[in-house]
């Protein structure tokens, strides 16, 4: 109960925001009571649920920021928003979160913030969904150690191994300094084109350098997964048959199928990435991007 | 001579990258010599210049992470790169600089790296624009310690002057105690659509709220600017004829047409931007994004 998620890659356009709102819109779904909190400065997962930025007093930055941690468990009470999704609540981001590395800079324990705030709160949800920004800075250490899993998606495009390998080793570096308890949830990949050789040779790659620990179900790239944020739905409610609903269904049924199995997983290090990886056929690709 | 530009706006998705690799690109043609500095994580100002980053065996994140500035500098020189621009380098940025913050935690003057580094090499050129990712973390506070002058691309959308206000707060930041020679180039307004309204709307509030200090020619959304990074080309190069690559153009010779009148921009400082106009009728409008 109250397991927190925290969705991470340090690249951008990797699918993290689609992938957030979409898992905690399949468990809202399932009867489950979820907080997806938006840790990206550009608010992307708040807007996406429908949630009006422009009217909030406050946001996951005054969460941070906060002066002590118990006014910071209190802010998060207090800006937490329900959506028009039953069960699923959002704790909005605003743009003020980029200024969060200068603000943060002297502060105590200041990885740890998120991990205190959300300490009580996390227990009257059965799920916690962290959305992360394209940084490995303090908001995504934050992430990183309220997690107990980390998801990380991943895109079949050119240079998809680009940065995994520097990633495991900040998870590795929160798992022996700040987070023991932190495991890899999974990797799910995103933006599949079944019409495209290179999706396959990724979608491959990414299995051969993660085995075990990737989704089957891939996300493929669909008009109705780019359209649903410009309605602020999140695409299996807006349209829930359309391939990509269909596919993020797939993945939360595989990945709450069998918690059990989960227990077995084997913790996240250096070494399930080769390093070698990175210069390799497909990631190193070279070309555009 | 050996003037210093930063692109900085914390929000994604305004036209950073593109407005970077086209002034430069602009200055390059126009017989200067001009390196393009891509400080941000995403290195796609490094791709969109045509500097393949797979091949890349140092990039800024070792020129920004080295031990001392001696090395530092030494390490620019080595991984600075020809474009097939004439007259135009790279510094190229790889997906590693998104753990600067990590890594500079706790380094003496490390906001300061980026200017140290580029003391001697900027004089080798005429022009040096600085590219910087969705944030105001460590990078760009580089970024403007190292600048003479900052650009900041707005985009006429939804949300426009969103963060304006913290942009120049941590401008005036960094005025006061790193580098008191920082002043506010211009505005750039990006991609602009002559057949919506709120473009125009925000325009109008742009203007108001920086008078005197946005440029005259607009950006349009124009499809081949979107096109070009995949050829890794500036848009200027790609298409010189194309709308976006003629805004570009008019911008550029706004910017140096009367490089005299500059010396009297008066400083930046968050007068400039009226607190209210965050929550006034354009910025603050709801929905989507």
């Amino acid at each position: 109960m109250g397991d927190v998620y925290a969705v991470v890659n340090q690249k951008g356009g990797v699918g993290k925001t689609t992938t957030s709102i979409n898992l905690a819109a399949c468990a809202a779904l399932d009867g489950k009571r979820v907080l997806l909190v938006d840790l990206d400065a550009q608010g992307n997962a708040t807007s996406g649920a429908g949630v009006d930025r422009s009217a909030l007093t406050a946001s996951m930055f005054d969460v941070m920021t906060a002066s002590d941690p118990g006014e910071s468990a209190e802010l998060l009470h207090h800006i937490i928003a329900p959506t028009n999704v039953v069960g699923l609540d959002v704790a909005p981001a605003t743009i003020d979160l980029a200024g969060s590395d200068l603000s943060l800079a002297n502060s105590i324990a200041r990885e740890m913030r998120l991990s205190r705030a959300l300490a009580e709160v996390r227990e009257e949800y059965d799920i916690t969904l962290i959305d992360t920004g394209p940084s490995l800075g303090i908001l995504t250490i934050n992430a990183l150690a309220a997690a107990d899993w980390v998801i990380v998606p991943i895109q079949c495009e050119y240079y998809a191994l680009e940065g995994l390998s520097q990633l495991l080793q900040v998870i590795d570096l929160v798992r022996s300094q700040l987070n023991p308890d932190l495991r890899l949830a999974g990797a799910i990949l995103t933006m599949f084109d079944a019409r495209t050789r290179l999706s396959f040779e990724v979608a491959e790659e990414v299995r051969a350098n993660f085995p075990g620990r990737v989704y089957d179900r891939l996300i493929p790239r669909n008009v109705r997964l780019a359209e649903a944020p410009s309605y602020g739905q999140p695409v299996v409610v807006y349209d829930p048959t359309c391939a990509g609903a269909q596919a993020y269904q797939q993945v939360y049924e595989e990945m709450f199928a069998d918690e059990s199995a989960r227990t077995g997983a084997r913790p996240v290090g250096v070494d399930i990435v080769n390093e070698d990886a990175e210069s390799g056929d497909i990631a190193g690709r070279g070309g555009s991007d």
